[in-house]
């Protein structure tokens, strides 16, 4: 052992060359250095915020994407969404709503009333002749509803209402526009939010992280250790292999096409990753390969596609919506086209029999551990220095760079808002009676 | 809609003229800097600390105001007062209580014995030839017991006996003294907590804010909106406004005698303050405006008094005292002159039975809500300089700029108290035991 | 009253002249500023891990020690230790505990698999060939296993393998080879953990606050107020003294032997500390004087040594283990050799009956809430600078200034590691459901 060096972290011997592009070095972070800065979220994006049914007519919910308080009204089906903080004394507007007609939500406190269409000051309840009144106003959010969910546009105050582009340019690629570049041996085409008769199902759930190792964790594919031990794998009698290993440069397609969703496709089902079978040191062989031809994909600010899982002509999407810098909403929601009223109760029936439990539930808890397994290392920034990565990590790597040129804009630290002081005696008083920090706000009874 | 440009948040129109003293712009602020600096309350000031109920012949009994902790001991009825942390090793005397004499009160870890009256080191158990002894002490605060109360005077380390100033300084104004200046259609003199036969009926409880934005809640002439389901209101058969507006400049009165308290005084049943009965673009009008002659002053450091409430010849007195800058202790008390055991019998029973439950809870427990509804926003320093005042905000500005110009020091921010350091494991272990931070020192049993 | 001035904290009259080495001035404490910053503990030095029993055969378990993870894997009764961090994205290893063979412990999150013996990064799962394999590695921490203890030696990423010092160098001073320089009364050797035949029993659990604030209190002479009303005191039908006091500079003697363990012994039993048996001025007495010749010493990192305590032939060994700078594991541990299977019988009836729920709860539990207490003062620095020391202080300066002189290292504020950030969402995730931070990892069920 005497002229063995005694191994240690981070003594990596110079003469084996780990490629730049692994390696964390200082030159490959400079490449996604907004990447690292965008710990409360990227702005400007479409987000899921509620799901259609979370929101029922003349519903008022309060919810924080990006250290951003919103505040979601439904009136005459339409949703209208404004920054949910009162211009006045700062507190939201959806504690306690209060709305005296279609057009406007008024401050429960000392009733400033907002339109909702634009989030103008139109009154004060007993000061109609303010100053004030018609002069400021809070900042509104357009919206869009699609197959059963609530999407908000998540914009800094002065993103201009000309600026805002299409939800689809924050959804990931749809087909058949995409079925040649990106074809897949299953069909032509897999189903999008956006489709005619697309039906949305899922769940979404506070995770306790920051959204970018969450969001990571989604595309990796070098985890299926993880999951070696799913009831889903079992039950579909599926055998794993050991992993997957990127053969060639173009494992993954950067596109940054002008109109469209910036993001990447993994090319997961073909020759371009290969299942890895043994690892002889350890002992290990797979026999009898059978698993699922999936493929993933992940597009700004952070939507992961999985196309042909869990199950034939359906994909999963997910986000990991920031609200505070540790802190994200969690999504999970399966797209298929339902065209008759027999499909979509089979597609309900099937989603709470077996994909819920075994697959939102059951396959991504054991995402949701791993995700906060990485915190401690990356809560106070140094995760993203003293990192290894290796070959697969190609994948991370490659999004960071590209989400860091495409982006509409670093969401700032939260200000003024819940998250942004993380010791006030109120998160400490919650806690004491068994809540912790969470996504939607609650709301006071009388 | 394309020529009517986008209204957000301090978006605000040059042209319509916010006059400066309504807008939170930088000079009016820089008139009320030591206000802003003041998250750990106004020191060398007199406030409440317990009930005179709460502190039997020979009890002993920790708290915390300004972040400065602090040890009661009554003996032979007088209420002593020092620091409670221990010069030497920095543990407070309250949470064991050890005393040998009437004299003195001994730190239950080492020893070290305090002169009751002035805090002076008299002797350590088991080392009274040490040196240190009689060189040294805590210091000691002036008290005061009246009409169920103990007040102590909560002071700096150097500040000098021979300057402390008398209770009624930092008490609301007294009547008849001020009947002429300040008429009340209902009586020539409310009483007070030092009127004889005074008697005090009250509670009080932690807060979760600062108690900056508890007190301006106090004296918020615009926040009836909050209080209009309240049972009290429908039990008295009340009709209440929309709101109230200032009519003139001298709606508020600052009373900065040499002397007296330092304060204002709200002409709220005058025509300085018009009701406000409709608001024609929301569809809104009261008919049959009935309800209560009340008024409100608060003085320095921070006490409101409303008088006529909830009763004819009744007075409610509020304080908001700091226990650090993000807790305080709200007190909620009612005053009545009662010199006959009858009227303390009568008095008595209608604050169990209607006062406290419907009042001091119901009503109040709405404040208690709208206070810590602000806390995000002004938490972090960010509700200071975003705020948008209007007409009614005349009070709080009113009252902070006076605090600023009268109060006679700035607490330091605490320094090896509790809540100095928010994160301390201890704090985690509390809170997950259930125990959030509050005001009492919690004593071991052995 | 007049003429007598005002006395408050910290107005030391200059004429009584306390001595330098009492009284906390800057000169003294710039003598122990290594053990000011030493929030985090010493490093490079032995501490306890776990009990033998603790860690069964092929077990893993993940524990922290001066901000350092540490996995422990027992393997054909060896136990191996290396840093519990995975390299590629920073999850604990022990988190869930993944083990192919005898040799290596493989990270369940993807696969990088460590030697145990070294730490190097032998192979990945499903990725054997990529570059960084045999490049890097984990640090690997020397462990010993002795009297049913676990012992590791914590040490800085570079320091090798031949500077790590004998585990005796690290415990208190064995007899009977400092039998003449250290002479007791009643044995000429008290027993060591080192001793063939030596037995150890004892708990460990933790500690919330600073580890010096703990160590401190273990060897502290003063402070036997808080243990006057112990049940083990009475049951002994002991009488204790007031408290002890030193009659002479040699009351302490300082080991620094080159080969040995570096500490201080207390004499204790001697007359160099003399009991007081009276304080006039409190009119306090003892008469009949009945207790312990017991005597405590204490070495580096922070090891105490009670001889004859709490039973003759018997030693009560403590260690106050770092986790984080305000969270530290609190061991206490009894030792007597037992040659016999008798004897071996006796002493666990004995310590199951009566010193576990005696002494090691029931007398001890009080100094835990001493420190406890003492935490708010140190916690923010305000209390190294403030205390005010005395006479039996004599025993804390002494072993600052030895701990400064000849500790092995300062431990660096954790990064990446629980604790080094206090806030996160997880930390109050797992308080609201009742779980304060504490020593071992909780493992994950699949």
């Amino acid at each position: 052992m005497a002229d063995e060096p005694v191994v240690r972290r981070r003594v990596v011997k110079a003469a084996s060359g780990i490629s730049e592009a692994r390696v964390n070095g200082q030159k490959t972070q400079s490449q996604y250095q907004p990447y690292k800065d965008a710990a409360w979220g990227f702005i400007n994006h479409w987000y899921p915020a509620v799901f259609s049914k979370e929101l029922a007519e003349d519903e008022v919910k309060g919810i924080q994407i990006c250290g951003i308080p919103i505040v979601l009204r439904r009136v005459d089906g339409k949703v209208y969404a404004l920054k949910d903080q009162c211009l006045h004394r700062g507190v939201r507007l959806s504690e306690k709503p209060m709305c005296f007609n279609k057009k406007t939500i008024s401050c429960w406190y000392h009733g400033f009333t907002f339109d909702l269409k634009d989030g103008k000051l139109s009154t004060i309840v007993a000061n109609p002749d303010d100053k004030l009144v018609g002069t400021t106003g809070l900042t509104s959010y357009p919206t869009e509803e699609v197959a059963g969910m609530v999407f908000v546009f998540v914009r800094e105050d002065d993103f201009a209402d000309e600026d805002v582009p299409p939800l689809s340019q924050d959804l990931p690629f749809r087909f058949p526009e995409n079925s040649e570049r990106f074809p897949h041996p299953l069909w032509p085409a897999a189903p999008s939010l956006l489709d005619a008769d697309a039906v949305g199902h899922g769940m979404h759930r506070t995770g306790y992280g920051n959204w970018r190792i969450a969001c990571e964790n989604g595309f990796d594919n070098a985890h299926i250790l993880v999951h070696k031990d799913n009831t889903i794998v079992h039950a579909m009698e599926w055998v794993l292999p050991l992993g997957i290993l990127p053969t060639s440069d173009d494992c993954i397609t950067v596109v940054e096409d002008e109109q469209g969703p910036k993001g990447m496709m993994q090319w997961l089902f073909t020759e371009k990753w290969a299942p890895v079978l043994e690892n002889e040191s350890l002992g290990l062989k797979v026999e009898g390969l059978k698993g699922r031809f999936y493929r993933t994909s992940v597009v700004l600010p952070g939507v992961l596609m999985v196309e042909n899982w869990p199950g034939e002509h359906i994909v999963q999407y997910e986000w990991y919506v920031p609200i505070t810098d540790d802190l994200h909403e969690y999504w999970e929601v399966l797209v298929k086209v339902c065209p008759t009223e027999k499909e979509r109760a089979d597609f309900q029936y099937k989603f709470d029999r077996v994909y819920k439990p075994l697959c939102l539930h059951g396959f991504n808890d054991c995402d949701l551990y791993a995700r906060e397994a990485m915190q401690n290392f990356y809560a106070d920034g140094t995760g993203w220095d003293d990192e290894q990565l290796v070959a697969t990590d190609i994948s991370p790597i490659t999004w960071r760079k590209l989400a860091s040129r495409w982006n509409r804009g670093i969401a700032k630290p939260g200000k003024g808002v819940a998250g942004s002081v993380k010791t006030h005696s109120i998160r400490f008083k919650d806690t004491a009676a068994g809540k912790p920090p969470g996504y939607f706000v609650e709301q006071i009874e009388d």
